[in-house]
């Protein structure tokens, strides 16, 4: 007999699982966005957007992916010809210079080796020698190389400057402590996909003063995603375009959701997921990337040379119905990613790695099955309350 | 920090976990049961219903628990004061001996040592000293020891007397061999809430020939079970009372997943799952029950002397999510029980033993993380497809 997939587990960094009581909000009957209803949904979400990205600004919410609300940063805090600096160390860096180039500004590309963190001292040097630079665009979490980038120290250069920091925390917010006002982060992003447990098609962007009053200003041309029109709008609870609204109506539940376990709890949460994901990766004896700097969100590691990185990734899915990411980028075919943000739980970290195990086994790699279950149970273990007396 | 349950899983022999495509049909629109949309849907699950039970009878659906049923086949098949006798190897059996004893049947009960399966052997010496024995009422599978008994062999004996043989298949049918004409049963029975990936709220129940000419002439009361009227309304494409309109949508939906996978194939993947878990069991050096003859639909195994099987079975539940089945009866708080049918998946088959292992650990059991979940994954790896050239 040959087993085939009975179900399905996504343990990929975007698209995450999604909850059950958030695909029934999903799945209420239509309502229309310029009601009293959706308006009070509006608010609420927006109330619980700030208390998650930590910050006394609108969080504004548009019909995007991640992308568009990237865009949006660039195309409202920037005019043609000035000069940024874009910490380029994977996928979603390089991101970051494409659009600034297509916007016309002057791009100071910082590149940083893919799977290591950009060196905040590096950051300073180019902001000394280019003191026009009017803004630092970066990822927090680099989802291609799952590296996680210092925030903080590169946020303690701008903020006594006259340069925007511009952070996209795509699969960073809500996964790990980025609190925007406190660090003086100018821009920060998020998408619907990630921390947010709901399907793609909604990004997340706030804006700090200084950046709200660049936007009075840059001279980029822009229409759909001008933030100043979303926020006029936001402040008569409503929105400037058609909203995405059954996803507003799961978000108004996942944020419930968020804040109801609080924080400092989601935090260290995820740690605690994504240490027991290095230790199976670590007992298993894979070369993990990003070992200085690992991202809390999603665990990079290597297949072993004898095995082809993507057969294994297809093969994953395919025979057992788990789907893990791959590389991206020049890390195509080689990198192995297993996430572990969002509505990914324990069970789902166990599952990730005995599919990753069996996978080996079948390719013939030499692995010992359920070691790297145990190194991860061990971790998780260690966190769970203690038995009854 | 302290982790707490994020998703909820079920490794319990019934309820079962329920498919999203199960879900959804069972969530359509109410419809009224004596339309032509419902008699088509009607018709199409009685046909799968035969082909899941092997049988060219009708089988009958009754919004009833299992228990409704076992209690329409004594009620249909005998009259007071008929002798039969009950396999009592468990609770299951038990609850065979009260309902016969309920309708006054003159019961001849052949107690099994729990955990142990029936020695046909005995049936026959039973059958012969009380010739006038008009049925054998047994589990196929006692859910309760985690035993399956011996049918075929027992059929055997059965179908060449004028005894009925009547078998409750609640967690046996769709799970392991239990072909209704070709063994010669006379009665068969199951519940939506086992192989069939449904709520509970649906038993099944089909009758051979000799058991309808039985029912023509038994003279227990009924009214609700009383199975001639049931089946009149079948053959109209109705019901004789109201049906459990969504529980039979979604009934439609899983027949068709069932029917689609094959039972060869299915029957072939349940004994992997059964293998596994054993395995696992074995591997963690844990005492198994029902050694001898284990049911492929659920494993049983005792704690370590020093852990509480309740508290373990609470504390799975309450700190990681993770309902597992306790022992039942007599076995209370010493058994517990993993099941692997239905829509239990290889997954759930990891997760509920990885879960079990941390449970222990806490509990201060010395356990080798990841054994049990190693064991599992060797006889899962075994029965994937090769990988690619």
């Amino acid at each position: 007999m040959t087993l085939r997939p009975l179900k399905s587990y996504l343990v990929t960094p975007g698209p995450t699982p999604v909850p059950d009581d958030v695909r029934s909000a999903m799945a209420a009957p239509a309502i229309h966005h310029r009601t009293p209803e959706f308006s009070e949904v509006l608010g609420r979400v927006r109330e619980r957007l700030r208390a998650v990205f930590e910050t006394g600004q609108e969080v504004l919410t548009l019909a995007a992916s991640g992308t568009g609300a990237m865009e949006a940063a660039v195309s409202n805090c920037f005019s043609p010809g000035d000069a940024v600096v874009c910490v380029n160390g994977g996928k979603f860096g390089e991101r970051w210079v494409e659009i600034a180039r297509a916007y016309g500004l002057d791009v100071v590309e910082l590149v940083v080796e893919w799977g290591r963190a950009v060196d905040p001292g590096e950051v300073e040097r180019a902001l000394r020698a280019r003191p026009e630079v009017r803004g630092v665009l970066m990822q927090a979490s680099e989802t291609s190389t799952t590296v996680l980038h210092p925030v903080e120290p590169i946020a303690r250069l701008t903020r006594d400057r006259d340069t925007l920091l511009v952070v996209d925390g795509i699969t960073a917010v809500g996964v790990t402590e980025l609190p925007m006002d406190r660090w003086g982060i100018d821009v920060l992003i998020s998408g619907s996909q990630k921390a947010f447990m709901l399907p793609p098609g909604l990004a997340f962007i706030a804006l700090s003063e200084r950046a709200w009053r660049a936007a009075a200003t840059a001279r980029c041309p822009r229409y759909y995603f001008d933030l100043r029109r979303e926020r006029e709008s936001a402040a008569k609870g409503s929105t400037a375009y058609t909203p995405a609204i059954s996803l507003v109506m799961g978000l108004d539940r996942a944020l419930e959701r968020m804040l109801a376990e609080g924080l400092p709890a989601l935090f260290a949460r995820q740690e605690v997921l994504a240490r027991a994901t290095r230790a199976a990766v670590e007992a298993l004896g894979l070369e993990r990337l990003a070992r200085e700097a690992p991202s809390p969100a999603v665990t990079g590691f290597f297949a072993p040379p004898a095995v082809p990185g993507g057969a294994l990734q297809r093969y994953l899915r395919d025979a057992l119905g788990v789907e893990v990411a791959g590389g991206q980028g020049r890390l195509k075919g080689k990198l192995l990613r297993l996430a572990h943000l969002g509505f990914i739980g324990p069970f789902d970290v166990v599952t990730g790695v005995a599919a990753v195990e069996m996978g080996l086994a079948r390719f013939g790699a030499d692995v010992a099955l359920g070691r790297g279950v145990g190194a991860a149970q061990r971790v998780l273990a260690d966190a769970l309350p203690p038995a009854p007396a």
